[in-house]
């Protein structure tokens, strides 16, 4: 095989159909892909969740992982935050012409490990290669397909007065993490992305019925723009404290440099949950059992007051309003 | 609203909201659609069909359609070459910065009309901003899911000797008229390309009952590839007749001009069936009388010699070999 990828992997003819079978369909096998048909065919009952996302994230490489992993975790943690379970994912790329058959390897290498932690399966994909310049490397799209338990009802628009905000952990650490492999950048901090598959940590705390009102994963525009969408979405408002929110020294440190705001940095595997405030203490302690839950606490809570709005408790004492992020402080994020 | 898409209206926050708000869920509005959560949920039961792909083509407007209807109609097929009855569709856009706001609308209606003419409803979406150089205009993907309905059973792998194989119409006709608006080339001839969502086509010729054995739309790689990977996936020879192939005079004179194989040049409203000898004259009745199935007819047959192998008597009356697609004639042709 070429040490490249030219234009004719995506043809549709000999070399597309070289590289599915070689290094897509051996390494994702499963009975649904290997039939190679133009869709995949499988049985499914009952209320079924049906999320997409592409993955433009620049570098692709970046510590903590790559656009592999996170095209992965990405889309099952959407299907998570509905409450599915999440079973099928599809797999589309779009390759600039000239990308390294060896890094294709490796992203196609972390699809494969984050989609047996998540216990996903792959089941049918596409392949588009473009001409050198047209694109930035490789761009993925994942669309994925969940079941909701019966009994479970997760939506932004569920959260209810009193409620508690739990989050799972840290913010800040993929943006950051990613803004340092940046061309121009390049600092090196001891911060790594956090991009994981949630699903299992979520499965945990529906443990505890009827507790989860929303769950929500504050990825592009971070925890500020994931408040503010479910305040809007449930015509509540969100009180929170800025002394319960965890960040870890090196990227505060990091923010203040470069001036950007935590609460708008984007995050890859973590969770906000909104929760019925007699159940929090038992759905924090499901939480913490799981390695991405380990930090989990609440961190708010639900009010009348500011319909829409999120206000923040700052450090000072005083109260400011934490706006939907506007603009863009770190494009191409995931 | 600007009049340019900006990096900030893929940011997550305040610009993507209103993008998303003001020109996708009010276009395309439906229940599940409006809700706004992580992934949309519905209810659904039996064998479900699941597919994928990514539309680069360039340009992104051309005789008879544009990268919008492409983007549905090529998903809708993926999703009925399956027998499957087509549901539901995410969409998501990967744009490259500065594309105009009115080029992007003209697209999303696109998509609108060819969603409501094949019956599908477009229930969630992404939206991502790259820099400016880091993609080519816009580039979409499509996921589709639809229900096989009971007693159909289509796969690449059905066809048996003896059974017939039918062409519903015309070949070449969506690469030459891509092809006629490449910078470079620009040519006007009147061909328009046939672009169209045949899921209707399909449910007319499932009411023969056990008559298809396979079906696929030959799009990249052309009539030629598809019929190899039929024969590949059966296990069985397949013999056409040039005579029978229905060639427009100007894809035939273009393709004579630069040296192109219309057996190898895409369709995007086109495909092949492979049907019980018995009842091919039955299935071709009905296909018809659908607006894009009037000029099928039977192009050859499947036959026990050369398994894998598809062989062609020519308009000379020799037979020569038709294999797949090697190389890369016309990229970015979907």
């Amino acid at each position: 095989m070429n040490d490249k990828i030219l234009l004719a992997h995506g043809s549709g003819g000999k070399l597309s159909h070289d590289l599915i079978e070689k290094k897509f369909v051996s390494i994702f096998k499963n009975q649904i892909l290997n039939k190679l048909d133009d869709s995949a065919v499988f049985n499914l009952s009952g209320r079924v969740a049906f999320t997409t996302d592409s993955y433009t994230v620049s570098p692709i490489f970046f510590p903590g992982g790559d656009i592999g992993r996170l095209a992965i975790c990405g889309t099952v943690n959407d299907l998570a935050m509905s409450g599915a379970t999440p079973l099928y994912l599809s797999l589309s790329l779009i390759i600039e012409e000239g990308l390294s058959t060896g890094e294709l390897e490796k992203i196609i290498n972390s699809v494969y490990k984050a989609a047996k932690e998540s216990g996903v399966k792959i089941i049918t994909g596409d392949t588009k290669v473009v001409n050198q310049g047209t694109a930035d490397k490789i761009f993925i799209n994942t669309s994925g397909i969940g079941v909701v338990p019966p009994g479970v009802d997760i939506s932004g628009a569920n959260a209810q007065v009193g409620d508690k905000v739990i989050l799972s952990g840290n913010i800040g650490d993929h943006g950051i993490a990613v803004l340092s492999q940046r061309e121009g950048f390049e600092f090196k901090i001891p911060v790594e992305s956090d991009c994981a598959p949630l699903n299992k940590l979520v499965a945990k705390m529906l443990e505890v019925p009827s507790a989860i009102r929303c769950l929500r994963d504050p990825t592009r525009g971070g925890l500020a723009t994931t408040l503010n969408e479910l305040a809007r979405q449930s015509g509540v408002g969100i009180k929170i404290d800025e002394a319960k929110l965890p960040i870890k020294e090196a990227v505060m440190a990091v923010c203040e440099l470069l001036g950007f705001d935590p609460l708008y940095v984007a995050n890859e595997g973590k969770l906000v949950a909104i929760v019925s405030p007699d159940k929090a203490e038992k759905v924090l302690l499901k939480m913490r059992r799981n390695k991405y839950g380990k930090e989990a606490g609440v961190i708010g809570e639900v009010v009348s007051e500011h319909p829409g709005q999120v206000v923040m408790k700052t450090h000072l004492g005083t109260s400011r309003m934490v706006d939907m992020l506007t603009g863009e402080q770190l494009p191409r994020i995931c």
